[in-house]
């Protein structure tokens, strides 16, 4: 029965690590439509959802450390608590990377708009592609999918690379302008973390499944 | 007698938290070195030993499932090792800063440089002293020190935020030196985001240390 128990609070805290994950994605979606539309509104409402965010990330900590508290977990369960525990905290970040693009993008909205030609909502899409598959991976227990997260993280990076010249390049050719181009680097720096986090959390779901998987073999 | 390993192990993971530490804050002094003297040999050294930092992140973590596995852990062992978990991956990003401030060195070098007056090893200071005090915070169980250090994030933000300015500004009046002066803006927000990492830490030393002290009054 306290067993039933303890497995009904590892779904509760799985549920809530990926309502919350859903949260940090969808904000980050919101900011790079703002990004797109230079919409203050959707940028204030970003700014004004963290602190849900914020929230959720404290409760996923309790929970965890109840669960801890309540039996003797085996290891497989533990490492999976501990994954919890991570993968909260970089879920946590993919929401404040949001809220720094939307800070930039609330900076834009006062300076002249550069025609800069780089694809921020393809880099969003793999970003938040990566999030996605990430807490996929994390629902499903899916070691290779998790891997497949890892692989994308060069892409991301090389386009950050690509959009750092681009717009380098054109803040030396547009004075004007070059607070927009500006501003839109770091909005791709933002999305590099992004992905970055849903490398972390890729890592920390094979960290628990592989883990699972060593026991597994050992029981057999 | 398992009790007493268990707090062994306990010190352990205390002293190999604080030692990788060390090593960060350490990465972080001397990318700012490098920074100041455009020293690539210290850039590479840099890039060379976040492995160690790395390697002493997994460790860390594999003690802490260790630990909870090895016993029922008390209440309070149990805060202390979850904060454990989630200082550990500060620290690591707190590293990964140091290299992302290698990097921006290494490209500064090949572009010339600006005279672009802000104060870097200033705020470097103010970023590298907060992660200290967090992490000392944490040797010592000392909440307020802790708490001090959450006070001087706002510090770090504006000063941030006056380097962007300035950096900014450089940049539309030095078309030749504005890569540099680019770099520099970098290198401030990796700061910004070392002293980021230290208020993270110090919430976790909050965290553990409240934790603590009401299960003491619990007691009592």
């Amino acid at each position: 029965m306290t067993r039933t128990r303890f497995h009904q609070g590892l779904d509760d805290l799985k549920q809530k690590l990926l309502t919350m994950g859903g949260l940090a994605e969808q904000a980050v979606e919101r900011s790079v439509r703002a990004y797109q539309s230079r919409d203050t509104a959707i940028c204030e409402a970003v700014l004004r959802d963290e602190a849900h965010i914020n929230a959720a990330e404290r409760e996923v900590d309790e929970l965890s450390i109840d669960l801890l508290a309540m039996q003797q977990p085996m290891a497989v369960d533990l490492r999976f608590i501990v994954a919890c525990i991570k993968i909260n905290s970089d879920i946590e970040r993919v929401g404040d990377q949001a809220v720094n693009i939307a800070e930039r993008v609330l900076d834009m909205v006062s300076h002249p708009k550069s025609d800069l030609n780089v694809d921020i909502p393809r880099m969003a899409s793999l970003a938040i592609n990566m999030v996605r598959d990430a807490l996929n991976s994390f629902l499903t227990a899916d070691a290779e999918l998790a891997r497949s997260v890892l692989e994308r993280d060069d892409l991301v990076d090389n386009i950050n690379r690509e959009i750092f010249e681009a717009a380098d390049f054109a803040m030396t050719h547009g004075v004007e302008t070059h607070r927009d181009a500006l501003d839109t680097l770091i909005v791709a720096r933002n999305l590099e973390r992004v992905a970055d986090h849903a490398t972390n959390i890729a890592e920390d779901v094979i960290f628990w499944v592989r883990g699972a998987d060593v026991r597994h073999h050992a029981q057999t």
